[in-house]
């Protein structure tokens, strides 16, 4: 028989490829989403580049090209425990599969309403899934998304490790005593905020009810079709080039095919880690085949390909492309250069050979940013977004960076 | 001209008392209060010990026995942004005093809706604070109670500093890296949990927006009356006895009163940190007094006077009133003994000199136990949460501590 996999936000960027992946593979999937980040994009009027199909187009061309249904639940997890409960306890699923969150850093720090809008959703929705599966006795595996950013930039050279961190205290009496802890973490926004208040929450609920849970600490993702979008038009994936959703690769890729200068903040020597969404779908399956037991501590893994300063994208991009590269100020005060050394033993074990950005941006650029340039409105790719107006200090802003305003 | 303070809480257990001791040293204080507490009592059946007046009958009579007004303001703070930001924007307060939580941690492990009340209410009245207070670029220092419970019981004997914990990292070339870290936590309940959440959200706003914020690590809180709450009948304090809300102090404070044995569980060895009533409204003041600078980290003190076992204190209260101790096991896989050695050394150089329990605990005893015992109902001693169908561990139920079901 078949497992049941419910993916929450299974409409969004990493959520739909996924869903699809995960069908592929023979998962009985059910995708939970209130599609909200629709409703965002029209909020910001910034639409994904790539013309994304209605929820139902989608499903029904899946149905046309693979055989296969994936069934969906138009539902808020924030906002309606009662008809989660009543999910969780009709469908039982082997697995879950978390995406439903608000991920854009500068969006989560546009004014009041919006950092306040992330931590009710983002907490409220986490919560309730844990409460409802432990409520229910539920022998779930979670597998959960969340960041790099939670670890910060420590910028001393040591390697992050994946999740908990050894430490030692010294004692009065000279002894030395050892501790394994969660990762100290030092968020950069009210959206990586609430990734570590996340962590907080597996914790207990692993410890006080011996859930099941994979955290996946996941860099910035990167590119738009997996093999299963690439099977029909209806199927593509959505690509984010605004200053909320985008990321810094996205916008570089969108200058160059509108035949602009790549503009680098600073020495654009900011270190950030990536990895392709084609990887993204793999890691999530094997995250899926490789459960911890109950009563194990949450697992946190590093869904990390290879980590790139972003000069060297710039200079990447325009090797690609021919366009030029224009270093201008940095608007705020980050640390100008910055290392990150991160450990991704685990998926490496598990088999991973990841697609890396010099060997797959070429279809990137041509496939998506230059095919669809014609639906492009670049107004939408400066930020409004600011930090703080008091405040100026570095800032980590792994998934979605920040465009100066001009 | 004196200063503003907003008491947020200012109609609970330890915020009436706050409020007059407040007012009585000059500051012009405005009660903030949705009177929820006041709605569980209902809910659960479980009135104060003590005959609680209104908000309405409380202020008057203040004003009648000291000559001060004191404001009151019905406002939810996790549900009403707006209205919490209209208040914050036109008093301008040069302080707030946050007690404004869900505080029993056996309450919030009642069930899934009672967790999912406890995470909403604390998290986004806190969020709602703090994203206030930036918005409205206001220079108020934020004085919230925190709990000792979210250190955990690591019971290595090792002392557990003020919030935060010196440890070194061993690097891969032999060298030791040094790092300061908010101490790691181990909440026990979705209570603690909260409040685990809470200082990942302080330390954000100092550090992003400059937040001047005191982070008060409380210990159990026991007695009632205040000098200012003993000015007349109508301000005296609520006395909670009830297995949700209830102290483990309380609990033996009432069994004494009804002729009863004080039932301990297990070997009683477990330790816990307490401070009087009359110390918790000093500690603030002298909080008050002693702000943090605008950049600045969050200013963390343990609020503590003493740590005593349980058995310790049944046998104090025994000495007290004559009661007999009966042991009983423990219906939990609690650890049997810990210790538990908490710096308080902030609060002892702003030359505080504690009450200790074994000083004052006679005049609590013959004040408000036994002078209310008519108006007790022993029913509502036992709690009815159960932290947890599966797990049998070690839970840290520090400031309500659960009363096993008979
Ligand atoms: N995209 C990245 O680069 C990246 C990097 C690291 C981590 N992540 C994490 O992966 C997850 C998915 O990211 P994404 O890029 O696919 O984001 P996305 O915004 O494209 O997708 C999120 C989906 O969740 C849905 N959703 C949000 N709140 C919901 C709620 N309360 N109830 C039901 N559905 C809700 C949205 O409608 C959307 O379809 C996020 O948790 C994100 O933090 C993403
Ligand atoms: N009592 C203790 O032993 C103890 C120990 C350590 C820490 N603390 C902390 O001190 C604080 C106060 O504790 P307490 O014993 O006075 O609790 P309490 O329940 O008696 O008082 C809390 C007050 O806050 C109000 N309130 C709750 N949510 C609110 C909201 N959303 N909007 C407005 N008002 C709201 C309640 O109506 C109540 O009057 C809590 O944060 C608690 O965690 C208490």
């Amino acid at each position: 028989m078949s497992k049941t996999v419910l993916v929450l936000g299974g409409d969004g960027f990493c959520g739909w490829p996924t869903s699809l992946h995960l069908s592929a593979l023979g998962y009985e999937v059910v995708i939970v989403d209130n599609f909200v980040r629709r409703t965002i994009a029209k909020e910001l009027d910034a639409p994904s580049l790539t013309p994304i199909a209605s929820i139902d187009e989608r499903l029904n061309t899946w149905k046309d090209v693979s055989g296969h249904d994936i069934d969906v639940v138009e539902l808020d997890i924030a906002q309606d425990y009662p008809e989660l409960r009543r999910l969780l306890a009709s469908v039982r699923p082997d697995a879950i599969v978390h995406f439903a969150e608000q991920r854009a850093a500068p969006y989560s720090m546009r004014d009041a309403a919006h950092k306040a809008y992330t931590v009710d959703n983002n907490v409220n929705g986490t919560h309730n899934l844990l409460a409802a599966m432990a409520e229910l006795g539920l022998d779930t595996h979670l597998v959960h998304l969340g960041t790099m950013g939670v670890y910060g930039y420590g910028g001393d050279g040591l390697e992050i490790p994946e999740g908990y961190l050894d430490v030692t205290i010294d004692g009065p009496d000279g002894a030395r005593y050892p501790r394994k802890i969660l990762y100290p973490t030092k968020p950069g926004s009210i959206y990586h905020l609430t990734k570590s208040m996340d962590q907080l929450m597996f914790q207990f609920y692993a410890g006080n009810d011996h859930l099941r849970i994979t955290d996946l600490h996941q860099g910035i993702v990167w590119g738009t079709q997996t093999e299963e979008t690439r099977l029909a038009p209806a199927l593509i994936n959505r690509f984010d080039y605004d200053g909320d959703f985008g990321t810094v690769l996205n916008r570089f890729l969108m200058q160059a095919a509108a035949g602009h200068a790549l503009t680098v903040h600073g020495t654009g020597g900011q270190t950030r880690a990536f990895i392709n969404i084609q990887d993204t779908v793999r890691c999530i399956a094997l995250a899926l085949a490789n459960p911890p037991a109950a009563g194990e501590q949450v697992r946190i893994i590093n869904q990390v390909a290879e980590t790139r300063r972003v000069r060297d994208l710039a200079e990447l991009v325009s090797e690609l492309t021919g366009a030029d590269i224009e270093y201008v100020d940095n608007p705020r005060g980050e640390a100008a250069e910055n290392d990150l050394v991160v450990s991704n033993a685990t998926l490496k074990n598990l088999g991973l050979e990841p697609i890396l950005l010099r060997d797959a941006l070429l279809t990137e650029t041509v496939d998506i940013a230059l095919r669809f340039i014609e639906r492009a409105n670049l107004n939408t790719i400066p930020a409004t977004a600011l930090w703080s107006g008091r405040a100026e200090r570095e800032i980590s802003q792994l998934d979605a960076p920040q465009i100066a305003q001009r």
